[in-house]
């Protein structure tokens, strides 16, 4: 069950609220966001909605059978729309693309990255300078500096950007310099690191695991707005599977499956996904039919001297065939109905 | 290496040709199409085909790398086209759309999808009469009986008929009613039925397995091929993974990839891919913006009454809205280019 | 349900029970094995079994809650037999050892094996003589000419055969010469394939698919029980994982489920799961330990020049080590009680 | 290559093989741990190691074609063995039983597992603190001030602990209170976490990720060596397959593979593996037949009022037979020869 407070409830009044629930036998959080003030019930008895929505305090209330809660369509069935100022927005009618090398290397890469996003009208940046690697001793990144750097040239251009955060302790750090943190895929169940980023007020593209379910990829999510967040983006990069064709399988079932389930926006990775060049354009223009709100891909000045991931990165001449062709089919779903 | 001979070469002279291959270590197979006439040489002692090339005989050859040879585009590089006559055609700039129930239960029923698909103008009834069930004690199907009657309605309306075929006692029974011999994903590599098929002049759909690779896909569609058959084409179904969500996972990776490896047309299943009937519209969008060449969909009158896979099948209201969807979507995709 | 009837029930006695049931709406089989005569009632809505029980002509009533019926020890909690005559038997106390090459490849080959087999009082010798191939252009087997030979040496030497079978129309030509049909993982469910071999009298060895649940090889064996024949032994073999490490992944899990959930043997083939030779003999020996009714592996007089599988096939003095260690090991297993 | 540096080697010394190796571009990461120092060069062209060899301030050094280093057997082929002190010891013929529940609940639980533990004279206790728990409303553990009550107990008792430590900050409150840290399957490329448990000198036992290949358990291992710990246990604990009939698939080829690959102690955990209590024994020991150097498994006095995981959990009695039947087996494997 999920309960919409009023912002001044007193506490008395939510007290009689929690205490009417526990007496039948639910156990009550209480969220607090930036932007709304719940309480979720969670009981197998579930009691007549209306006695608790009649209380003082109650704005609305829902009852809500799916296992996570808060980021369930069954209670807010409008789409969510995350805002990044300056007018830059995601979800529910505003498609984002979100493009960027993997790694960031050096400040001169930062500036022909961000001259090629201007130049394309490109609004959000990616580029990792906290990287997950399986060897110990693959590059890992420049770090707080290399963001430092990667900010001041976006800022100046406009620009927003999205980068991957690793650790509790790295949040305190980055968020002056990040307007979207991203969760990798091997921390989409570091329930600490959600814990916390549920405490900022920036917003958090949280991956899908590398086979996590989609279950998981929600009740993830579910840690982040009840810790206090609601600025949350999902994305699907690609799941493990037995097939060795691939880098991942890019799940494009999940596009449409989340669309329903929850009223956070979609993002899809193609890059990470299928990891293979050549087939980025595809896959990319399949998963917005399929309902996707955005997309992230790998572009670089040059492909091959990339520090990272080069074999599933665009140059910017396939990147800007991509922008084309992507808005263009956006637009043209627009003039169909999805859904049957 | 594929070798493409000349229509009236001589038996002296393929042998000329075969002996110098095996004194190379290459060991030749005979492929005798309804099209034409090759020789496989399969090698590790890449010889200069050249010397090959002039001799009497030969239309033309090329070296195949793939492990596949005459189903590669590395000797085809212009995408193949299945005709089933009437002007119906499949691949290479010809989409098709399949759609029918998963069984045939009655004329009734026949007669009203063929009126339904008249309507609508589409020229392929899917629907099955010898069905693999799980269970032994489930309903199997009407059988021969169930197919000519399924076959003297589509055949007055000039609609073709696609329809499974299990064993190979079944082929000479069936070959008189049938358009397209669709093979099933457990049958993917039954490579006796396969070769059987090979012999017959009658197109093949061939699905890939429960959990098959690409590359084992391709060598079932090498048999077809080496027994004589060119008529195939490729259907993408979902594979199993360890999602709980959906019944398969449909593998839309597997479109532009194949795309790339072979000359056959590429068509998807939706239906049983994700095996849920909300979602069968955006993964059919989406598989066409991938690169799919037709689309084969579960559809009937009154889904919750049919003998099998109800839950995953549209009613006809449904079906019109994809249909016209799915046609603006492949007019649209034409409009791009989907390789980088 | 699973109404056993006596042997010697008359027509109009069982038309009494089967009506009584469908005026229930359960639907019936009737399955006559060559030892035993059943109705397998499937329905919905439960009746007193009592009222069925004491019919004439019953000899005794189980309800089967499993989707699969026969195979179930649901009803029959005994482990089954399966005997090969000449006191050669497998299951309930019986652990038996198959062991030979992957391919048969000619009579000295065939001649070596039954040797070393004899030497070391192995009774079961493997060896396919019709091969199921990725690629048409690989070795297919000898074909029944080689199992004529593999079948005149055995027989003198008092060693049984087990040997794939493909497709239905090998079966007539084979009968004479097998002791064991193998259905192979590809045709775990080839129905058709399964019905026929019911028919016969000859044991069965049912591998599960490449990625088969364990309820659909129950359900397989099934097929083959419900068509007559009660004689059937499953097979783990491996399934398909997303680890590259292994050729496939024995799924050690299946040895105690299927123990729990059938009353069938349950046979292990570490070589093709693992598919790396110096790993057969820990998973042999752990499979075993598992609860495993016999292995099946592969050995040759010289691995390195196999037709095929020589990467997980054993050379002579390994395999007289896993002999050895096997039984050990299974005469050690005796001592404890696996079950808790 | 590994580089075993002489604890007393000089800076100088140090400097001119760094130099030396990165002249021959190498790239070079110096590991200095409890026991040893180690130079870990990584490079494409290979030199002649006998120049690097014979330098001053070597102790020894090894060609390392595994892409882990400092993990693999191809330097360290003697097995390692990890020492908790008071005679207890894992790995290398010392094999450990790690028992109690999955989550420590009160202080009476603790008690009763400790006396439970001390009269079967088993000396590692598990029980978690920090529970990592999808939904963020579940049970998430008693926390610090649980592991302090769990540590008095089991040290007034001679029992070591092991626990899962979920994030960086967590370890310096842990780190008095623990025996053994454990690392959580979906903290299992947590590199930061993994880095901060390299600088510790407490064992680390290493769960194998929800889908996670043998090449990234041993990646994830090396952080935690290359960071200066080099007491690690690697623990399989089930992948994620498609079957739905068991929680995970306990991965028994691991075992072997693990052994051949890694000088690490391999420790297997069938309880989260197959998560069904009446097969938690049989995988214990086939496991133990596979190789494994340890087992940990749920136990509980009353598992049905378990908070957590009570499914898998074993009561007292059933636990008092597998300790009995783990000890005869290990001991049994002990007169056999795993390898071929």
């Amino acid at each position: 069950m999920v309960i919409q407070l009023k912002k001044d409830i007193t506490e008395q009044n939510k007290n009689l609220i929690i205490k009417k629930l526990e007496n039948s036998k639910y156990s009550c959080s209480q969220v607090k966001t930036q932007k709304d003030n719940y309480l979720v019930a969670i009981g197998k008895n579930e009691i007549d909605i209306r006695r608790i929505g009649s209380m003082n305090g109650v704005n609305d209330i829902h009852r809500v059978d799916d296992n996570y809660k808060l980021v369930s369509r069954k209670w807010k069935t409008e789409y969510s729309k995350i805002n990044l100022g300056d007018g830059i927005k995601i979800g529910n009618d505003d498609f984002a693309i979100m493009a960027g090398p993997c790694s960031i290397e050096n400040e001169e890469q930062i500036i022909d990255t961000v001259n090629h996003l201007k130049k394309n009208n490109i609004k959000i940046m990616r580029g990792g300078v906290f990287k997950p690697r399986s060897s110990p001793y693959s590059f890992r990144g420049l770090g707080i500096e290399g963001l430092k750097l990667f900010s001041k040239h976006c800022k100046n251009a406009g620009i927003k950007i999205i980068t991957e955060v690793m650790q509790v302790s790295q949040i305190e750090d980055m968020i002056e310099y990040v307007d979207v943190f991203q969760v990798g895929a091997r921390n989409s169940q570091n329930f600490n690191l959600l814990d916390e980023l549920g405490k900022t007020n920036i917003p958090v593209m949280l991956k899908r695991g590398l086979a996590g379910t989609i279950d998981e990829l929600l009740f993830s999510a579910e840690y982040i707005f009840s810790a206090g967040n609601e600025q949350i983006i999902l994305c699907e990069r690609g799941i493990r599977s037995y097939e060795k064709a691939y880098r991942n399988t890019l799940d494009v079932n999940a596009i449409p499956l989340l669309k329903e389930k929850t009223h956070l926006p979609v993002v899809v990775d193609p890059s990470h996904a299928i990891g293979i060049r050549q087939f980025v354009k595809p896959l990319a223009l399949a998963s917005i039919m399929a309902g996707a709100d955005g997309i992230i891909f790998e572009t670089h000045k040059q492909p091959e001297v990339a520090f990272s991931d080069g074999q599933q990165t665009l140059n910017y001449t396939e990147a800007e065939k991509l922008y084309d062709n992507m808005k263009k089919t956006y637009k043209f779903r627009k003039t169909l109905d999805l859904m049957p």
